[in-house]
């Protein structure tokens, strides 16, 4: 199969590519490398170094003797999809180039405006240029257990079928999202299925559990190495507390850690993905996948870092700062997740090991962690219109601004 | 109570200044008169001779002694929201500038883009605007039947209890729009929803249900008249009916007919928006309301404009032409209604009065319809990326341009 991956320089989208390369299909992707930019502008970075994506392309030709077709752009312009839809003709599109923080989102208006309309914007180029060049394609879509909340009731796969005053209908689950980014995935749901039904495209929609690892079979280098965040914006939860412990700061799940999540590891999310993509829904239709293979506390994953950190020889403790997340911090939670195993999905990997693995990488780059210590710590308030101040309190302080002399013609420094 | 109108130039905002003025309240309004410009686009203008807003104003000025404060601006700058909320101070905020047309967003990839994209940004922007400036206000966000759908069952005001799997919950009832347009509402009541949570903001959804008339008891006059769109982009299935049978077109319920949706009043409907406005909910409160009064087939409308029509002397045929829409043509619909009566909303006129109402007023303005008649029918269909080549033969022909001459210097033209 010819793949498209939107997105493919990410976090999932690298990976991905690796491991559909090795089962044998055809990669192409698109990407704009704002991931890496918007790191930067948190004063983060991946804790893995990665290469430049055309040095990502070289090693694979190297290692691998195979290419990626690439195309830098954005989704944001709806010529630029058109074009690359109609040069690469894919079978199926793994669309995964979408703003993913929720912290990033609730940073302030201008971070929540963007995160909203780009990811809206990139769907609808997408669904758009679909429909025009490529109507037998598959879109498989990037979104988020997240778009749920935590209702009080069993969780089911995007639709169920209910009673409501002596009638019944199967109707699509309803969304509680927790962020301006949780709720941009809400909408791409909502535009997906539409088009696929005034349009007859085939939509997989996939709930994504939190992804954890850094390490898939096919990720035999160090140069082929995926991004690994852990500041506040961009690193998950058990991401974060990895790196607290490493670094020799205080584990810190918000609030009373009660907030329970589906995760799954990378190399299972690309098992999940490429399952989708080698069996596609009929034209027409649109369907869920609650992508995750286990759920598990905030404390439990706070836990087991702390019990590993203590095998390995570290010193780990445990703080529950305030929830700066307006989140109920207990909850029932009881997503169901069969549609995948229907396919053929098995787990093979155990959270445990998963994240004594993520422990050895992260000191052996222990210093590119250590360089960016500060931003592991929560600044950014959900309650809070304007997180900046306290995003830019805690970069390090730039070289000082010599004094100024007002003696000095406009535009003078006196020497500092 | 101070009251901010955004949108104070359309068809809803402009009756509802004059109501609002009519019961003692201040009033001002913000404005960037794009869909006097979208009308233009679509080669139509509104049925009704429309004054500038400035004329508007000194008219209030000079009929009812009163001033309306004007900001012209965008809601898609953030800085000007928030200047004007600043400025304002309002109790109240009614949010009615969106874009509100389902065709029009159905056009091609732009229109669905900008629709939803300028519906999203201006609710973020008021929001956060309120948020920083004014958290006590209330916000009363313009939505619609149309977020629901046409599901199997009862239709409650935005939320209901179920039972899944022997659990229960109170859960927002599931959305399924039918068009860009009104998945961008679904959007809006997503994003208030939320910013009503997490910044304990009070607001009030209007599932507003399709409005029809022209007139309320403050237009005196008809340098007060509000907008009337009867094109097939801008107008309401029962405003095409009575322009078809005003310009002795066929009138044309689409399909099949058995569509039926919630309608209410012009008048009645701003009685309910004053309703909501005098009777704010508490902070941190997300109420819906749906806003309509009774539901019709688009036949009984269609029958309903024929009757009239014969009886005012007309010879009103009705067709069928194919459903431009993906619908379904029959299907349950029973949406509850009970909140505003709760606040003492009452049905003050019948649809079929306002539908002799509307008859008088158009053949009043008979010259306007005649020299649009051509907007009229449909063109834009849902199943079409691109609906720009239809809507553009039906505009009529320009002066042609002369014929070119291969002979003639590049740049000549030779004389027609």
């Amino acid at each position: 199969m010819k793949v498209l991956i939107t997105g493919i320089d990410g976090y999932s989208g690298w990976p991905l590519a690796l491991h559909l390369l090795g089962r044998g299909h055809e990669v192409a992707g698109i990407d704009n490398f704002v991931t890496r930019r918007r790191v930067r502008e948190v004063g983060s970075w991946s804790a893995t170094p990665i290469p430049t994506f055309a040095r990502r392309q070289a090693v694979v030709r190297d290692l691998l003797g195979k290419e990626i077709g690439f195309h830098r752009g954005d989704l944001g312009r709806f010529d630029f999809v058109r074009h690359v839809l109609e040069v690469e003709r894919p079978d199926a599109i793994v669309h995964l180039a979408e703003q993913r923080s929720a912290p990033y989102s609730m940073i302030d208006v201008h971070h929540a405006v963007a995160t909203q309309v780009d990811n809206l914007t990139g769907t609808l180029h997408l669904l758009y240029a679909m429909r025009e060049t490529a109507p037998q394609a598959h879109l498989v879509k990037m979104g988020t257990m997240g778009e749920y909340g935590t209702p009080n009731v069993d969780i089911p796969e995007g639709f169920f079928e209910i009673e409501y005053r002596g009638r019944k209908d199967q109707l699509p689950f309803p969304r509680q999202a927790g962020s301006w980014y949780h709720w941009s995935k809400v909408f791409d749901s909502g535009d997906v299925m539409f088009a696929s039904k005034i349009w007859q495209l085939k939509a997989t929609d996939v709930m994504q559990g939190v992804i954890y690892g850094i390490r898939t079979p096919e990720i035999t280098d160090d140069r082929l190495l995926t991004r690994f965040d852990f500041d506040e914006t961009w690193g998950t939860a058990l991401n974060r507390f990895i790196a607290q412990a490493v670094l020799g700061l205080p584990i810190t799940p918000y609030g009373r850690g009660g907030q329970r999540r589906g995760f799954i590891a990378l190399e299972d999310s690309m098992q999940s993905l490429r399952l989708a993509v080698e069996n596609p829904p009929d034209r027409g239709e649109y369907r869920v996948f609650n992508q995750f293979d286990a759920a598990y506390s905030i404390n439990e994953l706070a836990e087991l870092a702390a019990r590993i950190a203590i095998e390995i020889g570290l010193h780990p403790t445990i703080e529950h700062p305030p929830d700066p997340r307006i989140e109920a911090e207990e909850h029932y939670y009881q997503p169901l997740h069969d549609n995948l195993v229907g396919l053929g999905y098995r787990r093979t990997r155990e959270l445990p090991d998963v994240t004594r693995e993520i422990f050895r990488d992260l000191l052996r780059f222990r210093r590119r962690l250590e360089a960016r210590r500060h931003v592991v710590q929560p600044t950014v308030q959900w309650a809070s219109p304007d997180s900046r101040p306290a995003l830019r309190a805690r970069l390090p302080p730039r070289a000082p601004h010599p004094p100024e002399n007002p003696d000095a013609p406009a535009g003078a420094h006196s020497p500092a």
